[in-house]
């Protein structure tokens, strides 16, 4: 087995975080199982929800992340990724609270979107409020001379909607229905100027795939996948 | 959080780790996060390869699948599931070696066939051939008066070629290419009377699903993973 462990902060929700596991396990130049990597991951949905302490000053999630966190560390990795784009809110105390590095998903991501379309200005960002609000995206994109563009407020309300409604990806819904609402406010902000788009929240590239969409679909879980197995083999 | 933690003893292959993962949390009643079961995993593919120990002497595995299971079941776990058929050849080591049950692949799928299909006889298992000669699903499907078929010496050639072979499923192969070779041998052991067909080894579900076959195909990571949640929940 090459290289460093890799720990899963994860559970939040459980989908995305088995979404990410299989994104380093398909990042991974592996012919036999004993060329992969070891992952450890934690997926504890108990973590109180994000969105909701942000927004509306519901239970702090930090407690269990650096908790979380630490514990990771002391089963072994060498370094830490949070399947959460929301919970890197938390990020300065969440790496503050261990020794081994911890990825940032949106660093990450403005970074490889910088590379990889240098000509590229406007992005589109589809997220929870919660992450919106927080500006995180929109800071570490504006670091690398990216705009960013969110939804109007009513289209903002779908986007939660598909995350956290009845018929959302965390209620278990990931069929064709909840990628045709998504695309549908996507399209506005592609009609805004937005050169690509976001899918800035863990459950969103379950149901949002590049080729939905007339731009790139910019997935920050598999740009999180392909940093850490370099990190790990490095 | 609701009831007990499960531990997933993994990494045999990363693959299939992800897919049991995803398939318990696909069997949990939940509509928010913080329904879901706390899960953790240690994908560990520097496990030595299975097959290889029972068929050739290989490096045994047993050290490290009691020290993961041990390991887990420090990290708190109320129950440990194995995503691999073959690694079960070592089951009373492991199961030995803590005191929280892990439940047994072989056993939870043939009493899961004798409740589903009261009236089934004989049953097709396409497996990697050190689970056809541990015998394993052969006496726990026996117990339930069921007979097991295998496919002949070419045939379970090929079937060792889908999992491990340059095109298989443990180099990265997951495509329609590979299904087609295992409907090929499977539709022989529907012809020889096999009224189901297990996919006897955890990466076989990743490629042969319900519907491929005239027959069903039973997914032992399915029910493994179903057998987990009521346990968790109970």
């Amino acid at each position: 087995m090459p290289g460093k462990t890799i720990g899963i902060l994860g559970g939040m929700g459980p989908e995305a975080t088995a979404d990410l596991f299989l994104k380093i396990i398909r990042s991974t130049p592996a012919r036999t199982d004993q060329e992969h990597i070891r992952v450890l991951i934690d997926s504890n949905p108990a973590i109180p929800d994000r969105t909701a302490a942000i927004l509306n000053g519901g239970r702090s999630p930090v407690p269990w992340l650096t908790r979380t966190a630490q514990q990771l560390e002391q089963w072994g990795v060498d370094l830490i990724v949070i399947p959460c784009n929301t919970a890197h809110y938390y990020y300065d105390q969440i790496q503050a609270s261990v020794w081994v590095p911890v990825l940032h998903i949106m660093k990450e991501t403005a970074l490889h979107l910088r590379r990889r379309y240098p000509t590229l200005q406007t992005v589109g960002l589809l997220a929870t409020t919660g992450t919106i609000r927080t500006g995180l995206y929109q800071r570490f994109l504006g670091e690398r001379s990216l705009t960013t563009l969110v939804p109007g407020d009513e289209d903002q309300q779908e986007v939660m909607d598909c995350i956290y409604g009845e018929r959302g990806v965390k209620a278990g819904c990931t069929g064709p229905e909840v990628t045709a609402r998504l695309v549908k406010v996507a399209q506005k902000l592609i009609d805004r100027g937005a050169g690509a788009v976001i899918a800035g929240c863990t459950e969103l590239p379950i149901v949002l795939h590049d080729g939905d969409l007339p731009v790139p679909v910019i997935d920050p879980t598999l740009i999180l996948a392909e940093a850490a197995v370099r990190e790990a083999l490095a």
